[in-house]
């Protein structure tokens, strides 16, 4: 067998390629602070194009960017019960506000505060006390706030940008004067995620509702959509929340009406995380490393020039710095003083979706080598330089399809309909998978099954509601079909 | 006397105008938590638009991105001496990683940690930590980091921009073979900050050295720019800091060298923050409200469509809209159900560079109403819509650059060259401003003025140095010039 970039392999064993693919790609690394990771340069340039992109889809929709404090009083996260209850397991807490000397010449915490403060584990206290003061009449509504922000909640196993005590995010909070604006929005960005998982990183996902179990702390309504990664188990992408009126009473959201009166506003909230770079690694990528969908690449193409002998090196560079300027995409020459070889594994391990070669020969004949890092490595072509410069953005939409069409493939492929409980039992002694199944259960019995069999219900899909069928976990007759898998 | 916008006005009360522009402006409010702000939309599209062009910038320079973790832990930070001390008396720390119900049905923090960890007052050590780790050998260097971040530095007395518990950041951090490299990089990052400030945000500052006594806890060399307020006050914009290679031997940032053998790194860092929207308001704003340089500004153009009656709405409107595809800028129409004045007096109060009023006539007339914020508001132009899209970069550029000439008018007119104690004594029982004196004193000196007269040296300007002169605080000739000043 060939040797591959990445070991182990993933067949071999995923969780530790995936490690090791993070660790090859330089995306990022586990940082003395326990829990907490450090994003490097070619992870966090992801992370950049994401916010880009995902802000000029918030701003479409009436969005506006905003920065709210990182700590929340406690008296303040108390204010919603269930939402508390939540997070309180997790929550990294400030009690003081300065350090002294001790006897032994180390530090120690001093100066106790009054009150101990949370660090942000998600805003909805202190962003809804801050809606209560900029709301007083129905024509400040709809108002829809996001921001990008580090959120902590405090985790014993961590995994790389899948689960961390510190990670980076975006939540969005809005306010409206109807129940049902504030669902429709609430779904409305669940389908900007979707679209957003789908068309830029290249994710085929199953959206859904989340069955009570599974819900966010303190909402009414929790809506999610869920990818298959490789390996068949589930990754939950993000998540929208209705909360009808709930969060308004606990935080005193309160509007005029036009007909006059005061009336509690309905509220959403629904955020993203930098796990959508794990996402893509175990969706994508191969046994060599990251695939990177060119549409979030922080380098689209990378030019490795070719010069074995030094008065090549002008001529050579020269036409690489010309082909840059004519290629209309993000293009990177890579002038580092390795071996070309070493080159080609660097950007193959990173995910780099175009890989070109310029040496003294493809100048002479005018044209270049172009590796595809969806195709096999030998699987090299030779266009001319005009018909690259012609065709680069094609190149790159192939890249960005043939991504999405093996995710779509394998999410089809191994969702399941399933109506025996024997069908259900050897999906999951097998390699598991999406498994679609009439639900009759409680959250009683779900849990129960999460305790025994590590499954949970993933989401409740809304392309397969209301068909009437048996549920087999409870005999009982259902429209209701849930998707159980095993998750990150 | 006529009535403006903002009240107090600067002459009447400095401090409080300040507080009332951007109460005004709605460019940020305090927050529930003791000491943090809340940045609104408006201010926040300002820093998002500084990081936009700063980014830029640190990218032609070969300055990546990258995210390191909030906390650090104590060990860390007791790493250098210096530099723990300088920041002790300001640390939030977390000291618990989970709530419990107390016997009142209330929240305690429980799960107390091993090692308290330390809300980043700014990433030194942490970032040396993984600098240390990052660099092997000189093939590794320069190593130029960038991290867009909050960090917290606990206030007991905030002001909003200038002085707040937590605030926002870019922190760069770079690592170098030798002295001079690492000094000339802190130089240029100076010298980029600098630049970003007189040519983007419009404001006129004193590059120079930080005497001893305001150096950066452990630093070797820190290097600031100064501004002038309009109250004559001075606002530190942003430093950049020289190292040497104390910061590598905490941190253990060592290089194989070219000719072989281990070598410590030195280092540098460089910093600014959402302070300088504050400097915007202090250096540009007037009794109005604030005045944004168009080239930070989140909307440069403001369209108010003037409509009385409603049949004439879709026509005003119409035009309104190919007004703004043909301009070149960023755009905005206020569709706002709100009287025109009071739309006006809002975005004057924001800031925004200019104003277009359109109504039924300018419709019929092919001409628009042209209102610069530079100028009295009774001071209306009235082009022709033709005239105002082939002019509008040049009233763009006119109002930057009468933003800039006004900064440097104020600067140059209240900086003094003083070379005797009463003139000294003089300016600063007067209106105060820039002293720059001859300085023949030491650090206890410098602590002595600083405490009897709240006077600082904000530099030692690069421009004005090597001069011989008599130091009037000591009756000693010497060579070093510095500028003494009140300050935020």
């Amino acid at each position: 067998m060939k040797k591959r970039a990445i070991t182990p392999t993933r067949e071999e064993d995923f969780p530790n390629w995936y490690q090791e693919v993070i660790k090859a790609a330089q995306l990022a690394e586990h940082s003395p602070v326990r829990g907490c990771m450090v994003i490097k340069p070619w992870g966090y340039s992801i992370w950049e194009n994401m916010q880009a992109l995902m802000n000029s889809e918030f701003r479409k929709r009436g969005v506006e960017n905003a920065y709210f404090p990182l700590f929340i009083p406690l008296s303040y996260f108390e204010k919603e019960a269930e939402h508390v209850e939540g997070f309180a397991t997790e929550c990294a807490v400030v009690t003081h506000h300065r350090l002294k000397k001790n006897s032994e010449g180390g530090l120690d915490p001093d100066g106790e505060l009054e009150e101990p403060l949370v660090v942000r584990p998600t805003s909805e206290m202190i962003i809804g006390e801050t809606f209560s003061k900029w709301i007083d009449s129905y024509r400040d509504l709809p108002l829809k706030i996001n921001q990008w922000a580090n959120v902590v909640r405090w985790e014993m196993r961590t995994r790389l940008f899948l689960r961390s005590a510190e990670f980076l995010w975006q939540e969005g909070h809005t306010a409206h004067a109807t129940a049902e604006e504030a669902m429709e929005t609430a779904r409305e960005m669940l389908d900007v995620y979707e679209t957003f998982a789908r068309e830029v990183l290249a994710i085929a996902t199953i959206p859904g509702e989340k069955s009570e179990a599974e819900r966010f702390p303190g909402a009414v309504n929790t809506f999610t959509f869920e990818a298959l990664m490789q390996d068949c188990k589930a990754l939950q992408c993000g998540t929208s929340h209705y909360f009808g009126q709930r969060f308004a009473k606990a935080s005193n959201i309160e509007f005029q009406s036009a007909e006059g009166g005061s009336q509690f506003c309905y509220t959403t909230s629904w955020g993203s995380t930098t796990r959508l770079i794990g996402a893509m690694v175990m969706t994508h990528g191969d046994d060599d490393g990251m695939i990177l969908p060119p549409r979030v690449a922080g380098k689209q193409v990378v030019i490795i020039p070719i010069v074995h002998k030094e008065e090549m090196r002008a001529k050579v560079m020269d036409y690489c710095e010309r082909l840059k300027e004519e290629l209309d995409a993000t293009v990177h020459i890579d002038t580092r003083d390795m071996r070309g070889g070493e080159k080609s594994w660097d950007w193959i391990k990173k995910g780099v979706p175009i890989r070109i070669e310029v040496g003294p020969r493809e100048v002479d004949e005018d044209k270049v080598c172009l590796c595809m890092r969806t195709k096999e490595h030998k699987d090299k072509a030779f266009p001319t330089r005009s018909e690259l410069v012609a065709n680069i953005s094609n190149y790159l939409d192939e890249i960005q399809q043939t991504l999405l069409d093996r995710s779509e493939k394998h999410l089809k492929e191994n969702t399941h309909r399933i109506l025996e409980q024997k069908d259900f039992d050897a999906l999951f002694a097998g390699k598991g998978g999406f498994a679609l199944c009439p639900w009759g259960g409680d959250r009683t019995l779900e849990e129960k099954i999460q305790k025994e069999r590590g499954l949970t219900i993933r989401c409740l899909p809304f392309a397969h509601q209301g068909e009437k069928a048996k549920c087999f976990f409870t005999g009982s007759e259902t429209t209701t079909w849930a998707v159980f898998s095993k998750a990150y």
